[in-house]
Parts: structure tokens; sequence; C-alpha cells
């Protein structure tokens, strides 16, 4: 598994460990789509935090019809852990949350006990669904034009019916950000989404509202509607500064290390 | 001829026109590279400038040979208008100069008559040429890791061997910076130049001291060696800000408009 980490200047400090960003692509991307298009670094640079992007599935695993899709298999994984005999390698869930850390202490300079997650479409599904499934884990989350509901959508109910069998149905509210929200009992956990209401996919695969409507009571989310813009990396690049200040606030006890 | 242009909020405003910077690419990149990877325009909706992104050379014109080098024809205009007769449908020093222009005048909210141009690699080398063949077109330049002296150099010779023919070594002092910068009689034009210490091509493509010496007492140059920055769009996305922030003293007369 490829990933990318971005160090700030802080990192380099002897004894220093900067918090981590973590930032769940979406379909068809890399660990690259990221760090080459969302202009995150200089910001993430002068808040002091590290950023760490991963890949967005398994590749190369010869599985039959693994490239056969965008929006499923390679590229697709989807942050969840595969149950269907043929998809069992794809465990995308159980590598963000456990096995990439362990490969992340490895590394000087990250304090991965003090860390927030991020992501984008199919990316914002897998941090609110991480974030929502681990209470205490992460500091803060947040998304940009997540998808919000996948049971109830074309891409995740194609995604789940493919990694999660013929129980899908049932098997799939464990990893839907809604149906998650409303079973929250954990500590707060501040929320940001950002979606464009020029946003192609907004009516027919995000559903921001119901993630909003059913989260209300149970946690404080910030849902911005930002009319004008649409599903690409320069939505992304727009607010990410936003989305790092906003983390920054929960992840630096003493404000930024400039 | 593709390109791309940014309008910042400001130009939105009714009967309000913006001042331009032209960014002109390296070797391979298209109208798209910067637009996607410098993370240029947030900063440039903050100060109210459009940036225009041109594309590198012609496309699809069927000269033999056009496809065959990734320094040479295709993605390399090297911001010359050729002479050799092969290449004599060349001409991207006229294109960005006079043509581009033209065409941007038919879209409303731009200022064409305030502008500044900055470039990367080889089109650090355009945008210096421009600037300094043209005396009061451009309000200031700026280079990232430019191709400052082409006749000296692998780069340089290769492309103006062959846009300008058997006489390039006489003819291709009128493309290289720091010829025109010895001869350079006109008004005050601030230069900005950021290189990288570890870019890979400094020693044998770039050559910015050839440039500094040459402008002694002849132009204010500001040209910074960045240790541990390379050749690529990381780079320009750590200091585009600061070549903004320098432009915008020359283009906007009150102060950034924010």
């Amino acid at each position: 598994m490829v990933f990318s980490v971005f160090f700030p200047p802080a990192a380099a400090v002897q004894a220093a460990k900067v918090p981590v960003v973590y930032y769940l692509s979406g379909l068809t991307c890399t660990d690259d789509n990221f760090i080459q298009k969302a202009g995150a670094q200089r910001h993430a640079a002068e808040l002091g935090l590290a950023l760490v992007a991963p890949d967005t599935s398994p590749r190369g695993l010869g599985i039959e019809g693994e490239d056969d899709s965008w929006d499923f298999g390679t590229g697709a994984g989807f942050y969840v852990d595969a149950t269907a005999d043929k998809w069992k390698r794809y465990r995308m869930y159980s590598y963000i949350l456990r096995e990439l850390p362990q490969v992340l202490r490895t590394l000087p300079g990250l304090d991965l006990d003090n860390a927030s997650i991020c992501g984008h479409s199919m990316g914002g599904h897998g941090a609110l669904v991480l974030a929502l499934k681990n209470p205490g884990a992460f500091k803060s989350v947040s998304a940009f034009a997540p998808i919000c509901n996948p049971t109830q959508v074309p891409w995740g109910q194609k995604a789940f019916a493919g990694y999660l069998g013929d129980s899908w149905q049932e098997a799939g509210k464990a990893y839907d950000a809604t149906e998650l929200v409303k079973a929250y009992t954990g500590p707060q956990l501040p929320v940001l989404m950002d979606t464009g209401g020029d946003d192609e996919f907004l009516k027919t695969q995000l559903h921001p509202w119901a993630f909003e409507e059913a989260a209300k009571g149970k946690l404080q989310v910030t849902s911005r509607m930002n009319e004008g813009y649409d599903h690409s990396y320069f939505t992304i690049a727009s607010f990410v500064s936003d989305h790092l200040d906003f983390h920054a606030r929960y992840l630096l006890a003493s404000g930024p290390r400039i």
C-alpha cells in the first residue's frame, strides 16, 4: 500500500511531534490527488500539522473484474472491510484505523495519538464512518462533499452489495454515517462539512441533509452549502485551509505552531 | 490554442476590471498544470488578480517529428517565433504578446493594460524575454527556476537550433534573457526570481547567476536561492503567493482588493 505524508517544518525540530490530519480520497483517486491538487501543504506548514494521504484501495490483487469499474474495485475501496469472499482482501477500514498508523509509528515526528480525519466524497464517507465508529480516536472530523447516507444511493449500494455480500442492506448500516450518528453515544465530536451547491452528485449521491437531520441533538455539526462550487479539487482547494484551521483548534492545545 | 483564465470574485463586480498576471508553463506542460497544481487561485482571489495560463506550444499541426521529443516541438515552444521553415507555425512569442491579449479583450472583466508576467523553467525564460523585449508592456516580471541563459545550455541550444535555423547562435541572443538585460534601456522593471537549491537542473540548464550578473546596474533583481527546494510544482506552490504579492504591488495602485 502506497501513502503520502507531508511533514511540516515543525516536525524537523528535534524531539518535537506534530499532530496528524488524515485525508481520505474519493473514487478513482490515489494518494497523489490531494497532495498535488488541494494546495494544503503551505497552510499545514504554518499550523504545524502533518498530512497523511492514503490510497483508496488495494491495487493489483488480480481479483477478476477488479479494474472493470471506476466506482468499484481498484480505486474504490469505500473504506469498508469486505466480507464477500471474492473481495476479502479489500480491508480499507482496518487499514486506515490500525495498519497505517502502525506503519506511521515507525516514522519520526508524528504524534499519532493526536489525530483528526477528513476526506472527499467516498473519502468524506470514510472519514465520518471511521470517526463515528471509534469514539475518541479522532479529535475532529471534516468532509468535502461526503457520501452521507451510502445505503440509500447508487454508489454506496453498488459498493456495499459487492463488498458486503447478500446481507449488505443490514451490514451496510455499520458503514453508513447517517445510521451511525443516530446511535452515537461517544464523547463530543466536532464535525465540519462543506458541500457545493453546484455539485453534480449532490442530489443523487451525497444527501448531506440526511446526516444533518440524523445528527440533531447528537453532535454539533457545521454543514455549509456553498453556492457555485462543484465536486472538484478546485472546491477542496477553496476550503481546505478552513478545514485545517478547524482541526487545528482541537489538535493544538496551545494554538497554531508557526 | 487552449488557455485557462481564473477570474477573481472582484471581476464579477459590474464595470470592474481586474489586472492580469500571465503564467507561462515549462516543458511538457499544458494550460492545466499551473491551474491544477500551483494552488494560486485562492490568493489571487483575495488580491483581485486574474490569472491567465496559456499552453506551451501549438498542438497537432502534423509537422514531422513534432511529438518525438519532450523538450522540442509539442509542449516545448520555448516562447520564440520560429524562423526555420519547418517550424514557422510555432509563434509562441507573438501569440503571448499579441494574439492571446486580443482574444482576452473579447472577455469581460480583464484590465489588459495592467498586466504582469511570470513563468516556470522554460516559461520563466519566456516571461523574462517577453518583459525585457517589450519595455512597459508588463508592470513586473517574476520567474520560478527560469532558464536564464538559454544560448549556453542544452535545452535552449536544442530549441533555438531547431526553431531559429542555422544562424541560431546569433538569432538566439534576441531570446536570451541574459543577453537582453545587458542591452536593456527601458523603464525600471521589477524582477523577482526563485530557484531551488536542490533543483536538479540548476547547474546544467538554469544559470540564474548569469542573469543576476548581467542585470547588475541595469535592473533591480531579487533572486532567491531556496535550499531544499526542487524543480517541481511543490516549489511553485510554496512561493506562488509571494509572487502574486510582488505583482500586486505594481498592478494595484490602491493596494489589494479583497
